[in-house]
Formats: structure tokens, sequence, C-alpha cells
């Protein structure tokens, strides 16, 4: 073992047995102490209160009203300049939000005015206590296909509008009750439980089902499924090819291929951002002059009739909360609400991202549920911060929440004056307007990326897609979420253990398979686990280390470089443990004693060692193998091996040589 | 800063950039190749088809057989001494068996004459199949509890005797099913989800219900609660006091009394173990003499009665897969074969501890499986491995399963001609031995341990034993794994981060909250994270570190220690990365920058590296940023701070200095 003097001198140089650092065990804090830690650390990562130390009451009851309103926080600081740029974005987006709220609404079998209602109210409130200067609040299109699936299973829209009607105010009335409470019970991290990728196949199954929905309008058919699953849609579609209208279809193309190409000039060259901003209020304009002048609504082109003028009406007596659908209603609020929080806070943190500023999760629960519970009392359904909205917010240079506020009144302005001009406004072009915004969402390239980074999360993405494609909304986002807890659990299930070897001339020991160039050490097996030790793992892990030990004692029998004689783990990377863990540590440690070797621990963290310490594990083990780094556990081992035989050191393990060699 | 130098040293002398190790990026691997790898270790981590390699046909079909068959492995090698050893034990254990078995059969509302065949047909293929040498096979309390309770729900076992047996059988039969198909498929783990906390719990709660059951018998009520929940079993008790029947309760305590005495004189002097093993037997002989010669059974005292004599009737006819109770029994069969696995292969894991032998737990399950499917056509119910009763096995020294064929053989012999002596047996003698039995399962000193060691797994422990108790077994079961769920989960939402320091005169780096002695690096900030990064704790990741540099900055801010200037991020236990994880660090390295700072990687693992290479966020952050070692790390940051700006070694990045200080 030539090189072996090599290995051993740095090891005993720093790490020799005497001058080892020794691993000390943490002392131990007060039960409740650790439990009001964890609970902080959990629910209060942020540490919201941390502003509040050490000012004066007055200045405390400020800083909270700032905390839930922060426009009052921002607001001193508010300028002209600031205004000029917001009215601009502001203007932009409603012409944006007027067409897309009407078309919405229409996916949600609801009366179109109640897309406009729903942008006034909801984005005054956010205006106030949202935290992101770019959203842009509005009815999204995912939201409105939920409910209108969710709801439409057990009443139908168009045989008992009124309770239909009742009962979207009434899901949106828990929807926002359900995400104020997540706010106020700091249970923000659930959102974070929608992985990216499984936003990314949610949304583009979504988006691919809601295209297929606005085919109804396209084709200028009266009669559709209120299935939303590809294989019922194709057959309501090609079950009526006679009901197919040639006016409407070629509306629709047009306006798609216009609506299509504006935004491909604006992507070109971003100045022209809005051209495809404006794009959409435009083609409602000149679709409806074309009816208009050409009656094409006698000719099988749908229009949308009467729109009734004036501000939201109150709904407040309207929220059925006894009848024996709240639990519908119930239930479709709550996956809404997530579905929309999760889209609205991820819109929130991009942009705030780009712009550098931070944005409370939590905080924006809160806006977000009271945004929607006064909705609810309004007229309003669902809102959230939709993302292309958003997007023409930032594009228009937003400074502030003002652009909201300005849109609200531009809405406000339409309802009570505009809205008969909506008149004539064809079905199809609102269909083409949705399957423009839609086609933006299907996000081909980063479920490219998935696949080349990371195939587990591709998967999850394809369940999601596929599950709403071919199954439902609900379905697919369990299928996502589902394998996604699987992969977490299967991490811990089945820990990584790998060998590590040392980098020559150093002191540094890594995992052989990743470095070439690591060397073994002769008669140490030095194991790497990278995960906690928990019941779900401890079996496996029992076993995969007297495996690893069988393989190495195969690996030696026939070369003459001695036999194994000790086993370091190195815990490093085991975060935390278990009772079930701690047991299976015991266990091993008699185990390897059986076999005549020695094991050592390296680098525990203070959980563990006080764990260890706790059930008398320690004392098994022996202080004196335990080490804080693999190198120093290393130098110690070469030190004996080269000095005597290691059943003198280890007190009472017999040496193993005779037996193995 | 005066001891800045002090740490510059080590680091710059083994670390400097200039001969810092390099971490290299894995050679990527074809994705069918990794997915093969990854199958195998979650699938078979114990390499089942090793002994296989390089052996000829024939070997290879006899260690075929043998892994499905382990006695013809071990046959050849019994000897006489073997025999004798396991002679007696096995004699032993069917006196333990009898009237268990009888005991256990009324449990589960089943004809006791079942519990006889039951300790016939199962023993004798599991001897064939089983590898484990302690394993003592028979009926155990909680799943005769279950199967009552929860086939008890749809069908009276008084009302409707004859369908509720065929689905007792039929539940078995799924059972075997169900068991054996876990060990095909390699599921194993599955059972390894119900962690020790929960086992403790649950055992502990179900034994606390059986005990509460007996009181039917120890008081001699005829009619008595169906539900198995603390309050309704005391409604139903004290709704009849006028019922209760002096004779039966003194009968009952006497022979409880008797019971745990032998169990305290063996536990005192294990030489006896055979007095507490014999001690069923004889009470219940005791207790048939008594009633026969006093003619109890006319004064309140009920006795077992008839049990035809004659080996078990064959019962493939009876299994009901077909009626509407079939999702019924498929339901029970599945929830009493997962908790009838754990306790069987925790039992045979434990003893295999003891004598240092291998088990192999997916094996294990197929010959459960099988022993069960076997029962279920030959007129018995679920069997596993009972605690009590293999523990008696291992006392009595038996050496391998021929213990199992003896006991099976003296309950063939007592099927064929003794069973009329039965007749006499008192009710209250069973029950007496049910709650002998059952007492030993309350392992109050484990809970205290789990409450000692780990407050999680002792809240796992006290939420099933509750559950149990006030609600159900099935609910208790529910809430235990819940939680232990929930643990996993939270830990991976919730990954700890802390800061490392300078262990004095190394190059270690180490928490400073667990070592003392660690000192902060002067404008560096060295973060350690101990979690995989995934969606879910991705975002909470990104705002707690930008929280770390805060609160650092706060804290240098006034001192005059120079600003903060590089953080370091130690990669070292992060076992495992998703894309959202990947993008996090993403925006991270630009957050970052964006305050003047550089990020600094050290000790990557390899897929954490793969992963960052393939999205192309290692060219972001920079090869020349990315180090082997914390140590290296802060060696070439020490090295640039203490030559010239970070900002033109970083490239790019401004020097923060200024708005800092």
């Amino acid at each position: 073992m030539g090189n072996a003097d090599g290995l051993v001198f740095p090891g005993t140089e720093v790490g020799g047995l005497e001058c080892a650092h020794r691993v000390p065990v943490p002392p131990t804090r007060p039960f409740w102490e650790t439990l009001k830690a964890n609970l902080k650390e959990t629910f209060f990562p942020d540490d919201p209160l941390r502003q509040f130390k050490g000012q004066t009451t007055s200045r405390r009851v400020v800083l909270a009203l700032q905390y839930f309103l922060p426009i009052l926080e921002w607001a001193p600081r508010y300028t002209f300049a600031f205004f000029q740029a917001d009215l601009v974005s502001g203007i932009t987006i409603a012409s944006l939000a007027i067409p897309q709220g009407i078309s919405y609404a229409k996916l949600a079998n609801l009366p179109p005015i109640l897309g406009l209602y729903s942008s006034f109210v909801p984005p005054l409130v956010y205006a106030m206590m949202g935290s992101s200067r770019d959203l842009a609040v509005g009815t999204v299109a995912v939201a409105s296909l939920l409910i209108a699936s969710m709801l439409g299973k057990e009443v139908s829209p168009s045989q008992n509008p009124t309770l239909y009607l009742h009962l979207a105010f009434t899901a949106t009335f828990f929807a926002g009750i359900f995400q104020a409470a997540l706010g106020f019970l700091r249970l923000g991290f659930i959102v974070d439980f929608l992985s990216h990728a499984t936003i990314v196949g949610f949304m583009g199954g979504a988006a691919t089902v809601v295209c297929l929905q606005q085919l109804k309008g396209i084709l200028g058919l009266h009669h559709f499924t209120t299935a939303t699953d590809l294989v019922s849609v194709m057959e309501s579609i090609f079950s009526q090819t006679n009901q197919w209208r040639w006016e409407s279809v070629v509306l629709g193309v047009a306006f798609l291929f216009y609506l299509l190409l504006t935004r491909f000039l604006s992507k070109k060259n971003p100045r022209f951002f809005w051209i495809s901003a404006a794009a959409p209020l435009t083609s409602v304009i000149l679709g409806s002059l074309l009816v208009f002048l050409t009656r094409a609504e006698h000719h099988g082109v749908q229009v949308i009739g009467e729109l009734k003028k004036g501000l939201n009406p109150p709904s407040f007596g309207d929220l059925t909360l006894t009848s024996p659908h709240m639990m519908l209603a119930l239930k479709t609020g709550i996956v809404t609400g997530i579905v929309a929080l999760a889209e609205g806070i991820a819109v929130g943190r991009s942009f705030a991202m780009f712009k550098s500023y931070h944005i409370d999760g939590n905080k924006e629960m809160i806006a977000f549920g009271m945004m929607n519970i006064a909705g609810s009392v309004t007229s309003c359904y669902l809102t959230t911060g939709p993302f292309s909205r958003s997007a023409v917010n930032y594009n228009a240079g937003c400074k502030t929440a003002v652009s909201n506020i300005v849109m609200a009144m531009a809405v406000m302005i339409t309802l009570l004056f505009l809205t008969p001009l909506f008149h004539y406004t064809p079905l199809v072009v609102l269909s083409s307007i949705i399957i423009a915004a839609m086609l933006g969402l299907i996000d081909y390239e980063a479920a490219f990326h998935l696949w080349k980074v990371d195939k587990v999360d591709f998967s999850v993405c394809m369940g999601a897609y596929l599950g709403v494609v071919f199954g439902s909304v609900e379905i697919g986002l369990v299928i996502a979420v589902g394998v996604s807890m699987l992969r977490v659990l299967l991490f811990v299930a089945r820990p990584r253990t790998t060998v590590l070897g040392n980098i020559p001339n150093s002191m540094i020991y890594r995992r052989m398979d990743q470095f070439s160039e690591a060397q073994a050490v002769p008669g140490v097996l030095i194991l790497h686990v990278d995960a906690p030790i928990y019941f779900a793992n401890s079996c496996y892990l029992r076993e995969r280390i007297s495996r690893w030990i069988d393989e190495e004692e195969d690996r030696l029998r026939p070369k003459d470089e001695g036999s194994l004689q000790y086993v370091i783990l190195d815990l490093g990377a085991v975060g935390s443990i278990d009772t079930s863990g701690i047991s299976m540590l015991d266990e091993l440690k008699k185990n390897i004693e059986k076999r005549g070797l020695q094991l050592v621990l390296a680098n525990p963290g203070s959980e563990v060692m006080k764990k260890l310490d706790k059930s008398k594990v320690v004392e098994a083990i022996g202080q004196e193998w335990i080490f804080l780094t693999v190198g120093e556990a290393v130098g110690a081992c070469s030190f004996l091996l080269h000095s005597h035989k290691p059943g003198v050191a280890a007190g009472g393990a017999t040496t193993p040589s005779d037996h193995h060699v």
C-alpha cells in the first residue's frame, strides 16, 4: 500500500487521535424554547415583526397600518411623474381588460357584464392592500373555466341561471375567505407546493382546454358539451358538422391572425408593445362595426347583445350560505382560490424580481382574499393577477398600483356610458381574443427545458398537462401535486449513500463516483449519507450500508490490500434524525462490531449529536470515535492501523484480520 | 480586523485562488442508464440477484428455489440437536397458541375453533417459505379486533354469522394477495412508513381497546357495544351495572392475577420462562375443571361450549368474490394485511438482529402472503408473527422454523382428539389471558423514551394512541401516518439554514450555533443549507437567505469591521435539487449581485453540478466561483479582499463598500 502513507500524513498531521477536534454536544434547551424557535422558523421565516422592534407605540400603529395597507406607505412619496406613467399603463390595461373580462365571463358561463364589474371593484381594493407595483387585477381564463366545470356539474347555467350566478358569488366569497385565512395563518408556503413544473403543465393544459372550448364560438355552434376533456369536445364538434357557420369561421380566423400578428410585431420590437395591448379592443371595435354594418347577426354570427348600463349592483343578499349547494360552492371556492393564488403570487413575485423589490406572500394572500370578499358582495367573480394583463402593465411602464385605479376608472366610465356599444360585438371575436391569449400560456420551451434538466419535473409537468387535457382540470392538479409529493417522499425513503475517497495531496474527501481522482483509503470504508435519517429510510439504510461493507470486503479479499477494519459514516449531510434513525445507528454499530469492524462517525450536526446523546448512543459508540471531519477520522484510523491493532484502541472489538484475510 | 489574517492564511495556504481544486461537472449518462440505476436503487437495494452472478444454470435453479423456499437451504444442515431444541419450543408455543387462538377468534367475533385452525395450516406454510428462525405464526389481537370492527360495521356477526364468516375468509384471502403482491413488486418499503413511534402508539392503543373489550367477559355481560372507543364502551358497561356477575368477576381477577404473577416470576428469572409460557394453558385447564366441578355455567359463568372435532374443512367455496360486500372484504383485507405485515416483519427483524442473521423484507412478505392465501381456503383467518408467541419461542431456544411445524402438529392432535375438553372452558379465563397478553403490549417506557429524545415522534405516538382509544383503530392509524408524512414534508419545506464560522487554527468551517469557538470571517457570510432544494422550499430559501444577508449587514453597519462582500453557500448537504431549486439559485445570484455582493458556491454534489451545468447556471455564476470546500472558497475570498476590490475579480460586480459603510 504505497500511497497509504501519503494519505495518512495529512490526516494525522491535523487530526491524529491526540490533537483531533471533539464534536461537542449542544446544551439542551428547554422544550418550549425549541418549539417556539421551530414554530417561528416555520410560520414567520420572513420575521415580519422585525421592523417593530424598538419603536414607539404610535409608530408601531402606523407601521401596522402600513403593513396591511401598503398604500399608506408609498402614497406620501407619490409624484406627478409616477402618475403620468401609471395613467398611460392604466388606460392600456383597461383596453385589454374590457374585452378579456367579457370573454372570460362567457367562458365561466356567467353574464358578460360580470367581466366588467370584476375589473372595477377588486382592482381598487388591491391598489390599497397589495404590495406588488406591477400586478394588474382581473379575472383569469383558468379560474373561469374551473368555475364553469365545477359548478356546471351540479347546476346548469342555462336552465337555472340565477342559482348558478349566486353560487358563483358564493364560491368567490369562500375563495376570498380561504385566501385571507391562509395569509393570516401564515400558511403561505402551501402555495409553494405547486412547483414551477406543475404550474407550467397545468397552465398549458388549461390553455389547451380553453382553446378547445373556443371552437364553439369560432364554429358558431349553439349547443356544446359541458365536459372539458379533449375526447368529448371533439365528439361534440364532429357530431354537428352541419351546424358549422362559415361566416363566423372566417371572422374568427381573420381576427385570430390579426391578434397573433400584432403580438409577433410587439415581440420583435418591444417599443410597440401597445400595438398588441390595444389589439383586442380594436378588434372588438372592428368586429362590432362589421356586424353592425353587415347585419351579420342575422347570418349566424352570434353577438353579445344587451349589456345593461350602471355600476356593480350589490350582491350580498345573493350569497347562498344555507342551500344544499353550499358545499359545492365551498369546494369550488377553495380549489379556484388556491389556483388563483398560485398564479397571482407567481406573477407578482416574478415582476418584483425584475425590479428587485420584495413581496410578502402572506400579505399578498390577505390582499387577494380581501379583494375577492369585496368582489363577491359587489357582483364580481373570482379575480387574481393574470399574467398577460400584468405583463402589459409592466411593459407600459407602470410605477405603482395606481395603474389599477386608472383601469378601474376607465371600466367605470365604460359601465356608465359605453355598454350599449358592445351590443353588436360578435362572440367569435371574443373567442379569437381568448385563443390568442391562451396560446401564449402554452410554454413548450419551459417543458423542453424541464426535460433537459430534470426528468422527474418533466413527468410532473406532463402529468399535469395530460391530466387536464384528457381528464379534467382537477384531475390534472391532483396528479401533478401527487407526483411532486411522491418525489419528496422517495428522496427521503431512498437516500443516496456513496463511498468517499481522498483527493490527492489534501485532507478533502469526496464522492468517488463524482471525482475520478479520489482514492480509496486502505482498510477504511468511508460512506456518505445525503438525507435525513428517518423512519422512512432507516431500514433501507441499515441494509444498504451493510451491503456496501459486503461489497468492499469482496473487493478486498482477492487483492492483498489488507482487510477492512474501519467504517466511517459521514453525517455531514444528515440534517435531521428521528428515533428510528437513532436506533438504526445503534443496531448498525452492533452489527459492524459483530463483523470485527469499528464504526466511526464524522461531522454529525447538532440535532444528531443531541439525540445521539439523549438516547445514550454516544456512549455506545464512544465519544473518541466521533470526529469533526472525515479527514480527522481517517487520520485517526490510519494512525491506529499503522501503530497497533484497532481492537486495542477500539476497546474490546476483536481484530478481524484473521477471519477476513 | 486583528484575527482576520489568522483566518485568512490557512485558507490561502491550501485554497488560494490559484491552487484551489475545481469541481468537475460529472459526465452526462444516457437517460435510460440513470433511470435504470435509480429504479434498481429504489426497488432492489438489497440486490437479491447478486448471488446468481457467474453461476451455472442448474445452480441458478437451485438458488431460485432456495430463494422462495428457504427450507431447502437449511434443511440439509438440520441436526438432531436442533430438533430437540425445536421440539421443546414447539410444544411450549403450542400450549400458548391453543388458548390464545380461541381467545382471539372470539375477539374477532368468529367461531373459537377458527383460532385452532389458524394455528395449524399457516405455520406449516411459513415453515417452508419464511426466512425467520424465531417467528412463531398465529393470529394476533390487533388484527382480530380490526376484522371485528371493520366487518362488524356492515354485517352483524350475531344476525348473519355465515356471511360474516365468509367475509372474514375473503378478507384474509385479499390480505394474502396484497401481502404477496407487495413482496413481488418489491414494495417492501411501504411498511417502513409505519415508523417505530407509530407502532408503539398504535399497539398501545389497540391493547388498551382490547382490554376494554374484555370487560365484557370479566363482568359476564351478554350484550355489549360493537364500538371500540373508550366512551361508548364505558357507557355500555355502566348502563347495565345490574347485569354484572360477581362469580365471573372473581374468576377473572383471580386468573389475571395468576397470569401476571407467573409473568413477573419469569421476568425475574428467565430460566423459568416456561412458567409464564404454560400459564395460559394451565389456567384454561384449571378454569375448565373448576366450572365442570362447580357447574358454574348455570350460575352466570359463560363457557365456550361445543367445539367440533376434526381438521380444517376447506373453505375455498366460501370466498365471496362477487357479493356486494366484496369491496368491504377488500378494504378490510388491505388494512389488516398491512397492519399484520408491520407487526410480523418488525418482530422477525428484531429477533434476526439479536441472532445477527439477515431477513429479506420482500421475501417475508411473499411468505406471509402465501400463508394467508393458503389459510383463507382452509378455514383460517388472518395470521402473522405475534410478538408474544415469538418471544416465547425465542426464549424456549428454538433453532429453526421447525418449531412452527411442531406447534402445528400439537394443534392437529388437539383438533383431532382434545377439542371436547374445551367445552367447559369459561370465557372469563380467555378474557384474563387476553388482558394479560395485552398489558405487555402497552410500552409506556418506549413512549417516555420518545418524549425524551424526539418530541415529534412522541406526538406521532400519542396521536396514534389517542386516535385508537377515542376514535377507532383506523383513525389512529391515519393520524399517525399523516403526522409522520407531515414531518417529512415539513423537513423539506423548511430546511435549516445556518451560518458557518471558522474553527480556530484550522480550515474547518462549522455551524456557529453548534460550535461556540467558531469565528465569523470578516466580509464573508457563509451559509449552510441542510436539505434538498425543491419546489417546496425554494421560495422559502430565497427569502430566508436574503434575510440572513440583511441581518449580517445590520450587524456589521455599527461596528467598523468593513462591509459584507461575499456570500458563500455551502451546498455540501444539498443532496438533490429540482428545476425550481435551480432557478432559485439563479435568482439568488441576480439579487445578490444587485446588492453589490458576490455569490460563491462551495462543495456542490454531482447531481447539483450536473443540473447547474445543464441549465447554464454554472456559466451565470462562473466556474471560478464554485469551490470544492468552504475553506478554499473563504481562502479565495479573503485573498481577493486583501489584494484588491472584489468587483474587479468578480468581473463587473460593483464594489458595495460605499453604500454600505
